[in-house]
C-alpha cells in the first residue's frame, strides 16, 4: 500500500494541510472534533510517521512515568496508590506510564529506558528509601522528576511531602492523654524513608515502646498483633502503619476476645473507605488531592520551573470508636 | 554537544557496539545489567534516538493501553479497577498506558491516536457499552484488543467474560430460597452492558422487583437505599451493583434502625476487603487472577493468536451475616 501523505490525509478528512500538522502533532489550533477525525482518518490510511516525527522534533512525550516496587498482589489491596493514581490523573491532561516491578534495579533500568526512548516527560518518585540512589540519579539523567512522600528536602528533587513525624507525634499524644503508657507501633518496610521518620518520632516520645515489623498486608499486621498480644504486659495500644494492617490487627483482637476499645486502643495510619467502616480512629488525610498536588509540581518542573518542596497538610487524627481510654491497671 | 555515536557509547559503556545495538533496541543477547549499563551511559551522553529507531523499525511500543471514562474522585474508591489493573500488570512484562478521560469521545480519541502514534501494542476495553462502537473501530484500525468484562462475543474481537446474567440469577435463588419475595436492585450505570445483563437476570426471576439506578458511588447507594426503605411497602432484600454502593445501603439501614439481616437482607456485587470487614454477603470473583486473564489474551492477540473468549468462572455467593431469612409477614 502506498504510504499516505499528509496531503492525502486532508483531502480524505476535508480539511486543510495545516489543521492535519496540527491534528497529528497534538498541536493547539484545531478542535477535538477535528483532531479526532484527522487521527481516525491517517489511522484507516495506514499513516504511522509521529513517533519519528516527535522523536526528530523534541515534542513531548506526552506522558509521565510511575513505578511501583511491589509484589502485585500485594498492592492490588493498597487502596493509597490507587487513590494518588486517580488524584494525579486529574491534574494531567497527559496519560501515565505505569510498570509494576519487583526490584528497585529494575524500577532504575525502567526510567534511564523510559527517559532514552522519550516515553516519558518526567517521572513520580514514590517508596523513598533512606539512601535513595534517584535522587542523584535523575538530576544526572536529566529527567525531570517529583518526590512524592519522602521527607522534602531532597537534593536537586523537587517534592510533594508530608510531615510524618510531627503525624505521628500527635498520635502518640493523642494516646498518652487517653492514659495509655505501653504503646506499640506496627511498622511498615524499615527501608522506606518515612517508616524511619515514624520510628524516630515514635521512640522520641513513647518510652520502652514495642516496635514490630510489617509489609502493609493483612498477614502480616495480624502476625505483628498476636505477637503483641501474646506477650506478658501487652500494650494497651498499637499505631499501624496502614488501613489493611490495622483492621486485620482489630480482628485479631475481636479472635481473642480483647475487647476494642475498653482493653486496646487501635490507631490507623492513612485513612480509608476500610477504616470508615471498620469505625478505626486514622489519620486522615486526602490522598488524591496529594496525588494532585503531585502532579501540578511534576507539570511546573517539566515546563521548566525550578524545584520546590510542597508540604502537604499535616495529616488529621479522626478518632473514631477505636481509640479510648487506657484500661485501668 | 556532539551527538554520540553507537561507537561512543560503546566505548564509554566497555562493551561491543553490537552489545549497545542490542541494548538499546531492547533486543535479547545481552544481560539486564548491561542492558541498563549500556541505557545509564547513553543517556549521559545524550542519546536519544531510539524513539525514532522503534517506529522505523515497527518494533514493538512495549505498552499497552487502558482508557477509564470515570470521574477521577469516585475512581480512586474503585477497589475493582486496582485489583484489575495489578493483575495485568503480574502478566505483562510492559508498561501501562493508563489515561482517565470524561467521555467516550475522548476514549475513542485516544486510542486512534496511541496507535497512530505507536505508544501501544494493543488495548484493554472496559466498561462496555450496550451498543459499543469500540467494538467495530478496533478491527477497522487494527489495533488489538480485548475486551475485558462484557458479555461475551464481542465481534471480532478477544473477550475475557464472566457470566453476569447467571451470577444475578444465582443471588436472587439465594434470597428466594430464605423467603424473599419483595426483593430490589441497587443498578450500575444503566448504559453499560453488565448492568443491562443483571437487570435482564433480575426482571426474569424476580417478580415486580424494584430496579433503581446508582452510578457506583456511596452517594447513590445512600440515595437508592433511603428510596427503597421509604416505600410502603419495601423490600425485605437489596442487591447492589457494586460494594461501595452496599456498604453504604447497609449504613442508611442502620440509621433508620432497620436490622441487618433480620429485616433487611443486603448482598453486595464484587466482594472486597470492604464487603469482608462489613460482613456483607457477596459476589466473589478474583479481580486479580482476571485481570492477569486479561493480559495474557493480549499478549496472545499482540503476538497474532485468533481472538477468543475466555470465560472467567463464574463469581460465586459468599454468604456472610447481611443475609438472612425473609421477616414473617
Amino acid at each position: 500500500m502506498k504510504r499516505p501523505t499528509i496531503k492525502d490525509i486532508a483531502a480524505a478528512a476535508g480539511v486543510s494541510k495545516g489543521a492535519v500538522s496540527l491534528a497529528l502533532n497534538g498541536r493547539s489550533g484545531v478542535s477535538e472534533s477535528t483532531r479526532s477525525r484527522v487521527l481516525g482518518v491517517a489511522s484507516s490510511l495506514g499513516y504511522r510517521p509521529s513517533v519519528t516525527a516527535r522523536a526528530l522534533s523534541s515534542a513531548s512525550a506526552d506522558a509521565v512515568g510511575l513505578v511501583l516496587v511491589r509484589p502485585p498482589r500485594a498492592l492490588g489491596d493498597e487502596a493509597f496508590f490507587f487513590q494518588l493514581i486517580a488524584g494525579m490523573q486529574s491534574e494531567m491532561s497527559c496519560a501515565l506510564l505505569l510498570q509494576v516491578v519487583s526490584s528497585r534495579e529494575e524500577e532504575i533500568a525502567l526510567y534511564q529506558r523510559w527517559w532514552a526512548e522519550h516515553r516519558v516527560d518526567g517521572v513520580f518518585l514514590v517508596d523513598l528509601l533512606v539512601a535513595d540512589p534517584r535522587v542523584e540519579l535523575m538530576p544526572s539523567l536529566g529527567l525531570p522528576a517529583v518526590v512524592v512522600g519522602g521527607a522534602g528536602h531532597h537534593g536537586a528533587l523537587a517534592s510533594v511531602w508530608a510531615d510524618d513525624y510531627a503525624a505521628m507525634t500527635s498520635v502518640v499524644e493523642h494516646l498518652k492523654a487517653l492514659g495509655h503508657r505501653r504503646i506499640a507501633r506496627v511498622a511498615g518496610l524499615a527501608s522506606l524513608l518515612h517508616t524511619v521518620r515514624r520510628d524516630s518520632a515514635f521512640a522520641s516520645s513513647v518510652v520502652d515502646g514495642v516496635v514490630v515489623a510489617g509489609d502493609y498486608t493483612a498477614e502480616s499486621g495480624a502476625r505483628a498483633t498476636r505477637e503483641l498480644l501474646g506477650m506478658a504486659e501487652p500494650p494497651t495500644a498499637i499505631v499501624y502503619d496502614n488501613d489493611v494492617m490495622a483492621v486485620a490487627g482489630a480482628e485479631v483482637a475481636a479472635d481473642l476476645g480483647i475487647a476494642v476499645p475498653s482493653e486496646l486502643s487501635i490507631v490507623a495510619w492513612d485513612d480509608s473507605v476500610l477504616c470508615q467502616h471498620g469505625r478505626l480512629t486514622a489519620l486522615s488525610r486526602d490522598t488524591f488531592a496529594f496525588g494532585a498536588r503531585a502532579a501540578r509540581a511534576l507539570v511546573a518542573v517539566i515546563d521548566g520551573a525550578s524545584p520546590t518542596d510542597v508540604e502537604d497538610v499535616l495529616p488529621e487524627l479522626v478518632v473514631r470508636g477505636s481509640s479510648g481510654p487506657a484500661p485501668a491497671v
